[in-house]
């Protein structure tokens, strides 16, 4: 089959690899209709040590099951099913609590490793615990919003619970890439009042507005925590979320959030250590949000998708063939494209 | 009147001041039942640059009212009060969130400074929204117990409550000082139902235990750690509250917090950087706490005290008359005792 692999910065390939084969009786294996690009991956994009022997790339995707394992009772071959991006088992107390993403069997440190999903096939391991089937056709124009299911809108939506959008709560979203914006949506969905988008690409906050953002924000760092507090009487927000993952983002957002409030972080930290001292505990600040258990809310998040009432897929403003999948980082990291679907 | 400052390392002094006056219509003027020497009264009894006027010390009082201001309506002379530790005016909207250590006219930022609270007469300002009457005599023998709802025990409460303790929890508590001790309690009252008790005084562990602590743990750092993740089936607690507040305490508790967890802070961080980058991010732990509103909490922890089904009180071991509060700090600094008591 065709797979896309990254062998250093700037560097993706789509190769011919093996063919995935069912390993454990809990496997299925799942033929893609949709995979795509995520802002996380252009992280190695920019820092991966060149001259190894490649990594596969991807972790969100609907697909088709081909086969499962002698163990898979809930999904069968034929059935579409989302791909959360950690596999998790579903039945350990950790799965009961919706925090999928500490699975004592999947997880983030568990050893179920596969192939990444930007590719033809992928196996997924712990079938009945991760797949969500959707009793949709294939060529159904949900499909992105089905697509951000597995990563993204669960991802904003995790910032806006984490964070506590509510009814009467102001939000700040550092960050207008794909989580960003999808985690406007959700605090606009959780009742949030009013949502101040910090992001300085148009087309982006334009969509952000049209997900409920209600103000926008060019501005950044200190001059950007001074707009926010202009637009909040000079308090700060009681929920801010960072979609970013840098330094300087964490830090915009402790400028940026009101005394009791909570900053509610889903970019990756692309640090280990910052501020953590007296700036949070004079003003009881607390920090929050981490790697988003996405399988625990499709229940949630789901039916909004189906019935039309919120249009998430609407973050893929460019479709390619997965032949093209190295066109997709190239404009992902040029911020010519939001963020890039791969379809053949 | 007398009044104790410090002047440096190790030196307290109990000197002559002025007796303090009526400056704004909202003071009250109080003269003290009961004072004490906090855990953060050490800190600058370890580093405060000497050679400067010295700084008027305390902030935990019961007292009474002995004159008014014009504009003061709730409290009159004779009224016995409880002082919590920050001014707080009562009818901003902070100050109606239960967040009065933000109140935008007293909170910590503000202007209202004051005499401390180991000295004979103390003005406090806002006194409507600040002080909190209880039908006691002078002599009351629960003075020590309402003497904790100034500070310790609200910010052991706020320990708690801020990190989610529980019905069902396990509670790792950092730090065997007062505030540690009383966070015990406080989870203890809020149901939890697996208290663990870091600290290597045996007397302090002890009362620990009598306030509802079911397992103490004596090793710290590493081996602390670990000791804590053999009780919890190498999960680590829902909770760590850290009553410290140096940094090797968060890192502690960084490595005692189950996933998904929170670790809430009421030690004064002595540290402005530390981690926090995806040791938390990766597990969904949640970094809460702050410096306690105690005023809000006033309501929710009295009865208990007056009925006598808590004992928050015990926290004193010793007490003194206010001349021997340099020999306070000393017996503190010494760990010679858990917390002083200033009484004539």
């Amino acid at each position: 089959m065709r797979a896309t692999y990254m062998y250093g910065p700037g560097d993706v390939r789509v190769i011919d690899v093996p063919d995935p084969r069912i390993e454990q009786p809990t496997d299925a294996i799942l033929r893609t209709i949709v995979s795509c690009v995520c802002g996380s991956d252009l992280h190695p994009y920019h820092s991966m040590p060149p001259g190894g022997r490649g990594r596969s790339m991807g972790h969100e995707m609907v697909g088709v099951v081909e086969e499962i394992g002698s163990e898979v009772a809930t999904v069968t071959p034929g059935d579409v099913v989302i791909v959360p991006f950690v596999w998790s088992c579903g039945v350990c107390d950790f799965c009961r609590e919706g925090l999928q993403t500490s699975c004592r069997i999947g997880g983030l440190s568990g050893a179920q490793r596969t192939g990444g999903a930007q590719a033809q096939y992928r196996r997924a391991p712990l079938a009945d615990g991760t797949l969500y089937r959707v009793d949709v056709a294939e060529d159904d124009e949900r499909m992105p919003g089905l697509l951000t299911l597995s990563d993204v809108y669960g991802t904003g939506w995790h910032a806006a619970v984490t964070g506590g959008a509510r009814p009467g709560a102001t939000v700040v979203v550092v960050g207008d890439g794909a989580v960003g914006l999808l985690a406007v949506l959700s605090a606009r969905q959780l009742g949030a009042e009013r949502i101040i988008l910090m992001g300085r690409h148009a087309a982006r906050t334009d969509l952000g507005r049209r997900f409920g953002a209600t103000d926008v924000v060019t501005a950044r760092g200190e001059e950007g925590v001074f707009a926010v507090r202009e637009l909040t009487g000079g308090d700060g927000a009681h929920v801010v979320i960072d979609a970013v993952g840098h330094l300087p983002a964490y830090e915009q957002a402790l400028g940026a959030v009101r005394p009791g409030g909570r900053v509610s972080r889903v970019g990756v930290p692309q640090y280990s250590e910052g501020p953590i001292g007296r700036v949070q505990f004079e003003r009881n600040v607390s920090i929050t949000g981490g790697v988003a258990p996405v399988r625990a809310y499709i229940d949630r998040l789901l039916p909004g998708v189906l019935d039309g009432s919120v249009d998430p897929g609407a973050v893929f403003d460019v479709t390619l063939p997965l032949e093209s999948a190295a066109d997709g980082y190239r404009l992902m990291d040029e911020r010519t494209a939001l963020k890039v679907l791969l379809r053949d």
